[in-house]
C-alpha cells in the first residue's frame, strides 16, 4: 500500500491517537487504511463413506488435492459463499449439514471456514479450477498431496468425529506462536 | 475507493477476464482491488447465572448495551482477537469455553464471531469504550437497549442452550434476503 485510495496522495505508516496498533494513513485527507484478515469459505463434501477432493487446476498449489473453497465476497453469507465455491469448483449439488471448522492461517492473515455438506447426487464435473475430482474413503486419502493445512485439519477432524458419532465445530490455527 | 493504492492512478470499476464479479482495478498498473467482508470478534462473558454487558462509550450505538467485540486485526487468531477486545473494553480476565455464534451482517459486509467465555474473577473496570459494565440475569437483560443484532443473537442462543444443557455453535444472519 503506497497511495491513498481516497485522494491519491502518498500514504504514511505509524502511530495514531486512539489506535492501539500502527496504521497506514493519509496525512492529506486523514483517511486511515485498516488492514484486516480475509475470510476463506469452503465445503467438506460427503457422499456415503467417502469425501470429495478436487485436484487444483490453478495456483497456488496447482496439482494438489483440496476441498472446495475460496475468498468470501461482499453481499453473501458464509454459507452462501461456501456453496458458491463448491459450485464454481465442481458444479456439485449439496445440502449444508453445519459449520465444521474455523482455521486461522496466521502467515497470510486468513480465517478459513469450512461447512460439512452432503452431496445430493453425483452430478458434478471438472471445471477450470479442478482438473480432477474424486471420492475417497478415509484410507484412500492422499495425505501427502493435500494442498492446504485447513483442508487437512477439516478432513482429520471429520474422520475423528465420525468415528465417535459426533458433529461439532472445531477451531484450529496454523503456525501457533 | 477512487485511486490505486499501488500506483496512485484513478481506478476503474467493471468486468474483468477470470473474475465472476465486477471489480475495482487499475488500468495503469493492473492491480485488482478486491473488497471482502471484515471479521468482528468478541466474547459473551458468563459469571454464575449472569452475563456481562457493557454500555458503549463510543459510536456507533453510544449508550446502548453490548457484549465486548471489535474488528479482528492481522497477526492474531479469532480467539486472541476476541480476548483482546474483552480486555480493551472491560479489563476482565476470562477463560474461553468455545465458539458460540457466527453471525452474518449483510448490510455492512461483516462476519461476527462470538466466543462463550467465563469470567475468572470480578476484576474488571470501566474503560474509554465502556461507560458502564453490569452483570445481568436472563430476566434482567435490557433487550430493547441492546446495541447490535449479533449480540442479541448470541444472548438468545446462550439462554436457549443453557435451558437445554447444550453447548454448540450457531450460525445466523441479519437481513436474510
Amino acid at each position: 500500500m503506497k497511495f491513498c485510495s481516497n485522494c491519491g496522495s502518498p500514504i504514511q505508516h505509524g502511530e495514531l491517537p486512539g489506535e492501539h496498533l500502527p496504521r497506514y494513513y493519509c496525512a492529506v485527507c486523514g483517511t486511515i487504511h485498516y488492514e484486516n484478515p480475509k475470510v476463506i469459505v469452503g465445503c467438506l463434501p460427503i457422499w456415503e463413506d467417502k469425501v470429495m477432493l478436487c485436484k487444483r487446476g490453478i495456483e497456488p498449489q496447482y496439482g494438489l488435492w483440496n476441498i472446495p473453497g475460496g475468498f468470501m465476497e461482499n453481499d453473501e453469507t458464509v454459507e452462501e459463499g461456501a456453496v458458491r465455491e463448491m459450485t464454481e469448483e465442481t458444479g456439485g449439488n449439496v445440502r449444508v449439514l453445519g459449520l465444521h471448522t474455523i482455521y486461522n492461517v496466521l502467515p497470510v492473515n486468513q480465517v478459513h471456514l469450512h461447512f460439512l455438506v452432503e452431496l445430493v447426487d453425483l452430478n458434478y464435473s471438472l471445471t477450470e479450477e479442478s482438473i480432477d475430482i474424486q471420492l475417497f474413503k478415509e484410507e484412500e486419502i492422499p495425505w501427502r498431496e493435500i494442498a492446504f493445512a485447513s483442508s487437512r485439519f477439516a478432513l482429520k477432524r471429520y474422520f475423528a468425529d465420525r468415528q465417535q458419532g459426533l458433529r461439532q465445530t472445531h477451531v484450529g490455527t496454523y503456525k501457533t506462536r
